[in-house]
């Protein structure tokens, strides 16, 4: 690369600190979650029979710890993929970055409030309104370091951008069709987030394209 | 670069730790802010009548921890640019980075003090007060490692120097401002805090140059 | 290594973000463990006399805060070790690494659990099968990476393979018969879970090879 | 390096990892000691008059958040010393590493302990003592990584060694002199605490030493 094509490049290089601040901040939330699940207080004497029974109610707790777990993964493995994409970064990248991190470090207070009132819709639309928000803020990133290619390579494979749009579209999609249906059935919209994860985990030709995208 | 120019550079090169470090402490005081807000505990039998108010009275919760997410991300980013061009570390850069994560991961308290008792004038004046020493901190930081080129490289940008110095001094400026403002009116005090997060988040020639800093 | 060898390489390098989110989760995970001792609360007149019985009481859950840095310290070494030799990731890695750190970072709730109720077998039984979950999902791991050497070197030594697997299989063992012990007596199942920690902190032939692995 | 000469060398290459954890361990156990200090709870009537005297009240929690503050910055700086000259690590190092991590991460409680029962010497003793161990953890892994020049470079400065088992050892020193002055009076010993700041924070020759160490 000539240094006049470098002075027509946005942004600088060195995304290190960016990856580095958002792993730590990924990591932190995904630790924090299991906070949540507090040991159960019981009188001294009634520890043997009651103990069981305590551990077997926080049952819905460890769910939805494992639930927000794997919700996080998911959006991790999708940070992930985007800067391996993105190979320099100014200011505005940096501020979506912060917008993207604030919602995903606020998940442990929806995950608190869906875990102790999982039968109240409210609880169940913010959960999902944070996780939107957050879907939102990434696709945001992607969208401004990709316009003009500006702060990705040159000739980086135009399927490759759709398909981390398609990817970074459903995810917010589904917790939208979450919200509506829990007008519906709070069963049916609990559902849908499990079945988010599903097609993120599992392999599948809507998200997952070996040569381009892992 | 000869080996008699190499000795006559103070400090060593190899930022890694420093950098990482800071981004780790940043994540974390970044992340504890939301476990400020806590799930409200409602009587099991008020839930669904109670809930929903409860969840909006968590509203200035809610706004103070974006503020700070927000001026937490202001020094952030002013971090990295400094230590995009400050390229050796000694002893007295260490410690002066030490001060500053000190004032930063101080945050959590003085973000509590004002959600809590944001009305007394007192808890906006321990915040903004925070937050200037932590801007000075960053400031002796710059001017440490730029007096006499000491841990920057010989050739950089007089004009660049002075850009972070502008920036970095705008930060405190703008809280002394704030504090002087509750004197009379804590509300427009509280504007001035959310003008110096517009000021550094939406691009301006105060703030941003594109060329030199991003 | 020819392009047409580089296509038939599954995954992709550049390992550092999953090592980084991975030594992220333990730090948090290890640190959190120390909140679980708290300072006792002592009413001001009795404090002469009753502080450091209080704190002598405190010895079991320091006790058991140890055993679990040490455990997860064997976890954090076996990453380490592995990630020595896995050279590239797919998104089968990424969800099996973060299914690991999320058995991993339950670890503060079977710990609390255990130092509270370290009298009921229950609490020993959850704390090694969370343990074992994790050194299973560790295992499948190194099973992915290495068969067809999908994501190690070709010419990886087969006996460092069997190696690691041998001391990757050797907790979950240990483990599993700490639970079996715990049904005759719960001393002895605890007598395991230490031993545990001094095969492997301590350098023997069962788990330490000077040459292959660290 | 011949590629006999690398076969002699113990240990292996590539410290990443074991900074990056470490830098993860200090930044939380250093932003979780400002949880200690609660912002205070005032009944609604009585905050205006009653909020001032209780922030003031705060003050010796302040104090010891600061302390620990910097006495944790003092082992971070040298942890940061030593991993500049040791190159390579073994299993050996990776223990006495996590060893070292253990006792660092436990400083929430002996500074909650201090800042509760200031004025008992039970809680000094168990402050210093704590830091005496993280001290001998880190001059043990000088010790092992020195000795034969088993992890550092062969043509290492002898002076250097010296000057950092002096840095070194200096520490634990001057915590034991504060534990023996302890049982004469406690403004003593926590005059030696403050002292011990003044000598790694302030430069002078015992622990400076511009040309090798910084």
């Amino acid at each position: 690369m000539t240094k006049a094509e470098k002075e027509k490049q946005a942004g600088v290089s060195g995304n290190e600190r960016i990856v580095a601040f958002s792993d730590g901040v990924f990591a932190i939330v995904i630790t924090l979650l299991v906070l949540e699940i507090k040991v159960p207080e019981i009188a001294a004497g009634l520890v043997a029979e009651e103990l069981p029974r305590a551990l077997v109610d926080l049952w819905p707790k460890v769910l939805s710890h494992f639930v927000s777990f794997a919700v996080l993964g998911i959006y991790w493995v999708g940070h992930h993929t985007m800067f391996m994409y993105i190979k320099r970064h100014d200011r505005v990248l940096l501020w979506l970055n912060i917008l993207f991190l604030m919602f995903v470090s606020s998940m442990p207070f929806p995950t608190g409030l869906l875990s102790q009132y999982g039968d109240q819709q409210i609880a169940l639309v913010i959960y999902c309104g944070v996780l939107i928000l957050a879907g939102l803020a990434a696709i945001a990133m992607w969208w401004y370091a990709t316009g003009d290619r500006r702060l990705v390579d040159e000739d980086i494979d135009p399927t490759l951008i759709a398909l981390i749009y398609r990817r970074g579209l459903l995810t917010p999609a589904i917790y939208l069709v979450a919200i509506v249906a829990s007008f519906v059935s709070l069963g049916i919209a609990e559902l849908f987030v499990v079945i988010a994860i599903l097609i993120y985990v599992v392999p599948n030709p809507l998200t997952y394209h070996r040569k381009t995208v892992r």
